[in-house]
């Protein structure tokens, strides 16, 4: 297997040997300016659904680079179908939340308004930014989806048939997250972290008594909201996900 | 069991009933402006000996605070006994590792230089100071010990025998984490990350070797150094840490 190249970009565009890519202005700009790179340098790219690919800068003037697609070095791959359902937090954690969900792994990130979520409102378009920079540092082959923010009730009203929803559950309801997952999850799941200010209590209730909802729990300590979905999205990847496989070797 | 009140910290002293204690000018600040508590409201105090107290204000002056010790809210409870050795990063990653830590039930923070660690320095009372934050907002009864920063080599010299060393192997050598965990980790155990650049060679090949050790993985995607201690902190609390006991019935 290849080893990628340090440089790696999101692109939308169709990935086909042979093809020369023109790069926005903002791309153009972090590759000559931040990375400065230089006309002839390798640059890992991928679109979420032709693989990864090498490529090579030919031109490459103030605003404008042109690269040439040389050859494919990983097939695009089944990943987890997994989505991050969360309240809303201040920007720091927010940001935190939306660059380790990235790394982590998941499908879909999917802000929601309950009923003690501070926020009122979410900038998606920030989010969607983080999630393509972490997962082109990550080396993914895919960038999560980002919703539109919605009220919690309205995504479960029109929750999707065979999708589970592994639920947080800070006020002590649930079974310790290992057992609940070491019964298997396969197929489409989704974790649900609430805010600072935990879940209502009718809230909570509803929630709990949701046919596709299991409610886990974390252990003794308070956990914050960013260190929570971190933790959950990791228990779920080593006993359900893709961490089960052994990892590729690197060196 | 008693629901904490807001105010939560931590200090040095014994705590006994009837006591009368004088908190230092950093708290009395803390409690008087920043927090706006006024004479007559519960304090909750820890010292990670004598469990968790409830506590009231007496007399509240410009920068003095009398608490007195008025009745045992936990006992002090058994915690794991679980290290985190890691490559210092640069200030905003070491602060999120150093309070996350905390939250997910560390003992002990130990800074590790390795061969490619790029920082040469370590604020331990920095990081002392995170730790006693995150430890007083997640409702722990301790603080874990920050040991001063060393060579990983000195630390792994004087390896305390009957300690389990988990490996985070960045280079794909590890096998998948809960696998390596379900065998069970009884008793004293540390989680080593290395530095963003990774271990070298011979230094990983050392690692590998140690008879204490065990190599995991983390999965497909490349996770930063933060990410990774949680990850790994999360994934050995849930499955042989104090998560799989059932969680606290808090509401």
């Amino acid at each position: 297997m290849d080893i990628s190249p340090k440089l790696r970009l999101f692109v939308d565009s169709p990935l086909v040997e042979g093809d020369r890519l023109c790069l926005d202005q903002k791309q153009a700009h972090y590759l000559l300016h931040v990375m400065r790179a230089q006309a002839g340098a390798e640059v890992a790219l991928f679109n979420g659904r032709d693989g990864e690919w090498l490529s090579r800068i030919g031109e490459a003037a103030k605003r404008t680079v042109v690269l040439s697609l040389e050859r494919p070095l990983r097939p695009q791959a089944a990943e987890p179908d997994l989505w991050l359902l969360f309240a809303p937090v201040k920007r720091a954690r927010i940001d935190v939340i939306a660059e380790k969900a990235t790394e982590l792994g998941v499908s879909a990130l999917w802000p929601v308004f309950t009923r003690h979520t501070a926020m009122t409102r979410v900038n998606e378009d920030r989010l969607r930014l983080i999630a393509v920079e972490a997962a082109e540092q990550c080396e993914r082959l895919s960038v999560p989806e980002v919703h539109p923010a919605q009220p919690l009730e309205s995504v479960l009203a029109a929750w999707p048939s065979g999708r589970r929803l592994v639920l947080l559950d800070e006020a002590g309801g649930g079974v310790p997250i290992a057992a609940a997952l070491a019964a298997g999850f396969c197929g489409p799941a989704a974790v649900l972290v609430g805010p600072e200010g935990g879940f209502s209590k009718s809230e909570l209730d509803g929630l709990r008594a949701l046919s596709f909802a299991t409610s886990v729990g974390l252990g003794p300590r308070i956990l914050r909201a960013d260190t929570a979905v971190i933790a959950a999205l990791s228990c779920f990847q080593a006993l359900c996900g893709d961490w089960r496989t052994p990892p590729t070797v690197r060196s």
